[in-house]
């Protein structure tokens, strides 16, 4: 995958992060492109859809799954703006995704560099191609908008 | 929670990891007791689902979510055969869920004794009590019939 492809999909995942951010949800925003070339799009959403599941990877994940009809999704790459989490990490094994480019490290929960590596871990039975801090200033820019946002939204109350 | 109602949820448990082998799928079941009472039961259904996510445990905590629409579980018990992975006990974590009783070990992907200790995890934002080992042989007889009649039946093919 060139270097555009993955700035024209990382861009892709911000437009979805702002989308979250305009919800009221915390802004990440993810982009999945199978190996055949379909593109799936989505963003983080527990809030919303009242499942505390619903992450922007995870969701398109699922959604990739389903439309494919296939639990396994070889050859796939997952963009998404935010550092993955555990749950998220373990989900891009499961899918068997190959690779997954991301934006904004995640120091306080992130599963791929920053408190674990679960996507290099050679005792799991997959590893993925790991391409981190594409896009990130964006990515953490939105993030520090939407926290700042949220403190001075709670102090006013 | 006394030590024979986790036998009784562990119990409804080990039946759909039943469920869960009649269908050709990994036999691994969970039941989640919510703090009102309200219990969700499911099985583990990638392959049917079409859902790399779908593990029983992550089915139990989507549902309950969905039903009391909030995607926090605080105060409720998740009872699974198996030990949770990355994924399921990420899951755990973003739901709140107070407590976990599980059956086997999963010394391949476990990740809250075996390879991972994730819900004792300090650094993140919710620690969650945890108790395994229940109706553990149950659990990993199921387990272990499943896999070995899997490869009776690929050499046989």
């Amino acid at each position: 995958m060139s270097v555009n492809r993955d700035l024209e999909h990382m861009q892709m995942a911000l437009e979805q992060a702002r989308v979250a951010a305009r919800a009221g949800e915390v802004p990440v925003g993810a982009v999945l492109v199978l190996e055949d070339g379909q593109i799936f799009a989505s963003h983080n959403a527990p809030i919303s859809l009242h499942d505390a599941s619903a992450h922007a990877e995870m969701r398109v994940i699922r959604d990739a799954c389903i439309a494919s009809l296939n639990y396994r999704l070889t050859g796939s790459t997952l963009y998404v703006t935010l550092e993955p989490c555990a749950m998220c990490a373990g989900a891009i094994i499961h899918a068997r995704v190959a690779r997954v480019v991301y934006g904004a490290d995640d120091r306080k929960t992130g599963a791929v560099t920053s408190l674990y590596q679960l996507l290099a871990d050679k005792r799991l039975n997959h590893q993925t191609e790991i391409t981190g801090g594409v896009m990130a200033d964006g990515a953490g820019t939105l993030l520090k908008q939407f926290f700042r946002d949220r403190r001075k939204h709670n102090k006013a109350q």
